[in-house]
């Protein structure tokens, strides 16, 4: 480590949004980078996460991960080069994966450090980023949902909404290359809606703003639909529950139709439904999948290398622009995975 | 069969009820009896069933059954006696249970009729009126849905609404000696909140219409629960989502806070909860779950027959009254199962 990495800049929560989050909310601090002790290293991180997830941690309430703390750095997903290690382990050079994003340098127990590979034995290589997205959570959050979840099965019609973002474009096309017969996708934006079918190779794709969700899922899928791998709730999740056919399977990965709203929220009235086709509504975590994890890099990993499975990302350069992205996230300005780059 | 049976009165639906089904939707009828084809049997019937699910069948819509015809006598549940046969395997005098109900006198193929014993081996006797309730549909039902819909475990703790109707008494007994560490029941009443402490042995019970369902539920559950067999929905369904533990399984059985509403009907606005806490909220029929009547006429059986479940019925005598036992089981005036007599 040089001289020229004696500081770091770093975002904090300085307030917690009421509804959608505002720059005031946020502020980027200078804080000097210290020398790791003994079994830690300390990475500069080179590729930032911005999730959806993390706006339940801007709120102040019981929730499934605990809130982000008011004037504190936030937490997220990071990939990085160790610069300084007190870890034989993780010599420095190494490229890892890591939970403290949201910050220039980390200093990190080498255990909460994964070593994550760019180049392979035979040739093939994959960018670092990926590991933030269609090799990190996002890509496995998408495979556990189908495979595990959804218990997706050879044949099935799969519905994916928000489609052309990060989960849901890796989502689509796994789908697809585990022999789902027929693949929808819905989507904010028309040009998201060519994205869908012109390169991820949706059968099927909608713009949910251009009429109403559940006439264009029925006329996507004139038999109904068996899985569907939902990111949004409200109206999506209503119009899925209309479509399912008996037995279908619904695969709860978000609702970031709802993260931001205040009052009530829009509520599937068609419940009643779920008994009379014996539907499965189940929520996840990918953290509740780590078991799966090798079987998903092999798999999806393979994919990734040959090209069978594509993916996108929308890049925002420098950590002044992070809550930027992850505001510009939240409305779906993104195509794919939102990653905050920070070049050295 | 003698003289005295050349008619039998049969219930029509005669106009589709919009809301509330009142009496004038319906009309008794005096049909001729007709001397059973081969292969088949004329059945006295003595106990009729009327049970919420037949509430959907009198509209026109797509449903998971089929609509009752108009001036048609309805079907449902029915036990009774063979009078006439011209199926060996069902000669006369043998009691069976079959779905032509809503009439005094049936005529069916002997395979839609199911040999029934009343008297066993080793002197226990069951009424015949059992397998319309605790033996029959309904208790395979709440078996159905705690063991394999909800995957009971022992130490779970178990919330069933209308729990003191013919699915939920038995459904929280079954939970009880399955091994459950606590069951707690609501009902419409604080006579029925009593008969669920007193005689069904929860360990709490509330009434519903005495306060908040969520606050009142949180009480009597301060930990959380594990397991909700979900007989009615609406606010009910909001409750035990905000009550349910991590990994916490919802059976939807019924819904029957909904069936008479003419409008868009409440539905839960907390369903982004099922995500974070990886609920399961599977709906069920009882119609595909025929592969554990075996175990369930073993295990219930055994149970009903040594006292060790209990059961209550609430008799409506006569097929005149039946469109009023109907109705009366649609607003909660039963007890246990409400079955209609038809003494000889």
């Amino acid at each position: 480590m040089t001289a020229t990495h004696v500081t770091s800049r770093e975002v904090r929560l300085v307030a917690r949004p009421s509804g959608w989050p505002q720059p005031e909310d946020f502020e980027v601090a200078e804080v000097p980078v210290t020398e790791p002790p003994p079994g830690h290293v300390l990475v500069r991180n080179l590729h930032l996460s911005v999730d959806p997830y993390m706006r339940g941690r801007m709120n102040d309430q019981d929730s499934y991960v605990p809130p982000f703390e008011l004037d504190q750095p936030m937490e997220g997903g990071a990939v990085g080069r160790v610069v300084s290690s007190r870890a034989p382990e993780l010599p420095e050079g190494t490229h890892v994966l890591h939970p403290l994003g949201w910050r220039e340098y980390a200093v990190l127990d080498a255990r909460q450090a994964t070593p994550v590979p760019t180049r392979f034995d035979n040739g093939q290589t994959v960018p670092l980023s990926t590991y933030l997205g269609v090799l990190g959570m996002t890509g496995l959050t998408a495979y556990a949902a189908l495979v595990e979840v959804a218990r997706l099965r050879e044949g099935d019609v799969v519905f994916v909404s928000a489609a052309a973002g990060a989960v849901g474009s890796a989502a689509g096309q796994i789908a697809r290359l585990r022999g789902a017969s027929r693949v929808i996708g819905s989507a904010g934006t028309p040009e998201k809606v060519r994205l869908l079918l012109d390169e991820y190779g949706f059968d099927a794709a909608f713009d949910y703003r251009a009429g109403s969700v559940v006439e264009q899922l029925r006329s996507a899928a004139p038999e109904g639909i068996d899985v569907y791998l939902d990111n949004v709730g409200g109206d999506h999740l209503e119009a899925a529950i209309d479509v399912l056919r008996v037995h279908g399977r619904v695969a709860m990965c978000g609702m970031i139709s709802q993260y931001n709203t205040t009052e009530a929220t829009a509520a599937p009235h068609n419940l009643a439904k779920v008994i009379g086709k014996r539907l499965t509504l189940r929520g996840m975590l990918v953290r509740d999948h780590s078991d799966l994890r090798e079987q998903f890099f092999h798999e999806v990993g393979g994919w990734v290398r040959t090209g069978a499975l594509k993916y996108q990302e929308t890049v925002v350069e420098g950590i002044d622009n992070a809550v930027e992205a992850f505001i510009g996230m939240l409305r779906g300005e993104n195509v794919g995975k939102m990653v905050v780059s920070l070049p050295e």
